[in-house]
């Protein structure tokens, strides 16, 4: 079967929600066994401009959320901001892969040309459905995974590639 | 036009390259201007079991390279791990982006389906094309890319999300 707009999206967002659920795991353990306060790890950042690691997970989840509702041309919900615990931003994750599962093939295939406007930082963005994807949201999603995963690994929590990339 | 094997892969590593070489541009002048021998951020790492700007470097171009010839069923090129400047590590970039170049849609379309073996830490890895692309290699080069960004983050270079998503 053909790569689909629903194929290069929504497993690829539901397998690195489900290994950074994992990966928090890791890090709760990893806090638990050193007597690490969890709001250290929480609030660790890689520079003092930089988000948080709660922050990263937020906004990991978010482009989750927004690109699957975008493309699907439904509403997107707003989750507020306010975990502060391991356990809370697990349920974020949770709650976003049950959105994000909501979705199927037919709701998002064909959506490379659909109109898409974002406001970012007070302007207007317009992209096509499918440069959206492709250029904005992966590489937007990764990034922000990758620095959550790059912040537990930088303080010191016993994860590697493997469970990053999780199975496969 | 619907995506493709094509679409979800070549632009993607070529738009993430381009803007990595504007990146390791930011981090030239911003060691020439605060007299930093070059070599301190080529070898800065985030964790000291994790690897160094240079070699994150040549594992995203590797994805690149590596993804699109063997979603083409071509042979991969060997290139050697052996940059020690920012212009080396330039050179790199523009050789892998030229030999990504080198295939068009006809040459990768059709590959969702196609049989690929890795050799990973002495293990063989099977893929079919599409989860090796969707699950593995897109999520491998943007880690990658991402912790290259990190790094130089993280010793002050002044970039943002802009530079890491380029023009779109």
């Amino acid at each position: 079967m053909p790569i689909s707009m629903y194929q290069a999206s929504v497993p690829a967002f539901l397998s690195m929600l489900k290994n950074l659920t994992a990966i928090i795991d890791k890090a709760e353990a990893f806090a638990a066994e050193h007597k690490i306060a969890p709001e250290v790890l929480i609030n660790w950042r890689l520079a003092p401009d930089m988000f948080p690691f709660s922050r990263q997970v937020q906004i990991a989840a978010d482009f989750a959320k927004g690109t699957t509702a975008r493309l699907a041309g439904a509403e997107v919900p707003s989750y507020p901001d306010e975990e502060k615990t391991f356990a809370e931003l697990k349920a974020r994750i949770a709650k976003t892969m049950k959105f994000v599962e909501g979705f199927s093939a037919k709701d998002i295939d064909g959506s490379e040309g659909r109109d898409i406007t974002l406001t970012i930082g007070g302007q207007q963005m317009h992209f096509k459905g499918q440069p959206y994807l492709v250029h904005f949201s992966l590489p937007n999603f990764y990034f922000h995974a990758t620095t959550a995963y790059a912040i537990l690994r930088r303080c010191g929590v016993e994860i590697g590639k493997r469970d990053f990339l999780g199975e496969i």
